[in-house]
């Protein structure tokens, strides 16, 4: 098998880079792992920048996004009982996030390809990037037990943390930085009306909350746990009570409880690797680096990476010229560095480590106010939060 | 021997207190344990914020400030030898700092106090404050080998981390805070016109180190160095030499080198105690709380203190209303926790710990161009270099 672009991965990275490359004109081949059933059901991330959401209205991906997912104009912060609302598009000159989930964005992406662009092979498992470093950089598969040779002119690995593609970078031109936190997320869905209608970050003595939603009838919600918890050990009526606590506030907002239909733990990572390419192999997307959830970039970053990498294709295309391609590493990295300050700095002020000292505590409770109270500080947090410039 | 206020410690707080004081019709009584001379070189902080200059020019103590003080309308941020300055004036509607060192705002208000205020007692010291839950709380002191007692209606301790007032507020009515840092500054002066001609923040892999001036030909220079190193480890020309190898720039910018006068080592620490008062007795300045030199607030905090006691003392003259004195130690704590918070960042942002991971380090430098590069980010820095609000 030959094509231009050989996609390892059929997440959001990988299937936004198919469709972009096939509107710009390139041809490309998808290898997905899992079968296409597990990947729509996949449960990730559910906030999509306004540059995210720019960018699939572009490749035409954007009709169910706009009509059902619920744009946030802001985020409520709630700390020592009380509630700070972050105002977007006033802080930011009219930026706004849209809720609607990775799971949705995949089976958009999916659909389209399937009706409109190149092959996107399910269950078809990469097993290694071989020439990365030639001209004809290949990816070594199996399907149905076959084993087979895609060959390419590039290579994109967008196979997320555990995938193959970064394994072809030599170690010795490699450096990785990594950071765990000593925490997770016990994340549920109920089938109840979200209590409020914007995200919800709850700093509380007991750990962080979130209440978040995934439609204007299904809520998603978020609790802090010590690192390696079973979600199993957590019981309903446990989990709402734990919920209720962390979200009071001295009005009378109330959380309204549903059934839980889904019960999983999120380890928390930061993690890159630079760089992101290795000769005629780009990484985008989780392959290349991990944020913790906290600020909602992980999606938003795999799209910003494959918009680069499409870009650059296009110019070289057009132009002759490899500066692009060239420079895809050092212009993914300085915004993917940005939002790994920011996930990092979300993270620490809305957490409590287990090993918190009083002293650390007081710090974020002044962050908070510092936020609540400087027009500065907050549009800090907006721009960072509504997302950083592409390129 | 009576007084309406017992000063303890005739630093900048307890000087600046008084004369506040006297301006208002109070009558005060200062101790200090130390002679004048020692008080007059001790050498501190030097950067005031404009709220310290307000204070200082409205209570008749700024006319040799203003003569001889330097305004400064930003510092520099120098990390990867670029340089990036911050215009203060710019971003926060026309607020600047005065370089001027607390030696000589302690000279002044010395000056002043002795030609027109209150007793003012070197070589005087206080040994415990007694009875500071009651209406008539004292100070026992020894002065010429005789001890005896000032009888007050209140006390402000303004005698310094390791002075008495704090003693005496009951340990269990009392929590602290504390950070130490596994780091210290080297700082020297030397006779040579400041190579810059304002403040530059140097964040290299090799440590911090700050380019600070007293007059236009006195440099004052940092050096980040382990904690518990001993100054004299330090030749000259290995001062000078790291000096040189931490301001590098890519362009040809010269540090200039010049006799050393004096060398010294601070320790670096963060400390909060609360509340901050008990009864009748007051702690203001580095008496009840400590932050790390590098966001230059520990004088600035102090004089927040004092302003706030003696407008609530002012006000319980004035209407009989003791509210603002009840509140002394939570407005006082909500810009001590400001300060604390930048100060801590400030440090963490431009020091590079023996510890720092690779994670770390980039986070730092990731910090430092979003500075550069979000007006929202660097206003934030500059409204709390220049100074929190007082009250």
């Amino acid at each position: 098998m030959r094509t231009t672009v050989g996609i390892i991965g059929a997440g959001p990275a990988g299937l936004l880079l198919a469709r972009l490359l096939r509107n710009a004109g390139i041809d490309s081949v998808v290898l997905e792992s899992r079968d296409r059933d597990y990947v729509e059901r996949r449960q990730r991330a559910g906030i999509l920048e306004q540059g995210t959401v720019d960018v699939l209205r572009e490749a035409g991906a954007g009709e169910r996004m706009d009509r059902e997912g619920l744009r946030h104009d802001g985020i409520e912060l709630r700390f020592d009982k009380k509630r700070h609302r972050v105002d977007f598009p006033a802080l930011t000159g009219g930026r706004s996030v849209m809720v609607y989930a990775q799971t949705e964005v995949c089976k958009d992406l999916i659909a389209l390809q399937l009706k409109e662009g190149g092959p996107l092979l399910f269950e078809t498992e990469a097993l290694a990037v071989e020439g990365a470093d030639t001209d004809r950089p290949r990816v070594r598969f199996r399907r149905e037990g076959v084993e087979d040779v895609l060959e390419c002119e590039y290579v994109v690995g967008c196979d997320g943390f555990w995938g193959v593609a970064r394994k072809a970078v030599p170690a010795g031109l490699a450096r990785t930085f990594e950071r765990t936190y000593p925490f997770g997320w016990l994340g549920i869905l109920a089938d109840v009306a979200p209590s409020h209608d914007e995200l919800v970050y709850a700093r509380h003595d007991r750990g962080f909350a979130l209440l978040s939603m995934r439609s204007p009838s299904v809520s998603r919600l978020y609790l802090q746990v010590p690192a390696g918890t079973d979600a199993e050990q957590w019981g309903d009526e446990e989990i709402w009570a734990e919920l209720e606590r962390r979200f009071e506030t001295a009005d009378d907002w109330r959380l309204e409880r549903g059934p839980i239909t889904q019960k999983s733990v999120t380890p928390m990572r930061s993690y890159v690797h630079e760089p992101m390419r290795h000769g005629r192999l780009y990484l985008a997307g989780d392959a290349a680096h991990i944020v913790p959830p906290t600020g909602a970039k992980g999606l938003n970053l795999a799209v910003g990476d494959v918009v680069t990498f499409a870009r650059a294709l296009v110019h070289r295309r057009e132009t002759g010229s490899e500066d692009l391609l060239d420079a895809y590493s050092a212009t993914c990295l300085r915004r993917v560095w940005q939002a790994e300050r920011f996930s990092y700095d979300m993270t620490t002020l809305l957490h409590r480590a287990p090993d918190a000292t009083p002293f650390e505590d007081r710090l974020a409770t002044a962050r908070l106010e510092r936020i609540a109270s400087s027009r500065a500080a907050e549009t800090d947090l907006a721009e960072a939060y509504t997302g950083f410039p592409l390129g």
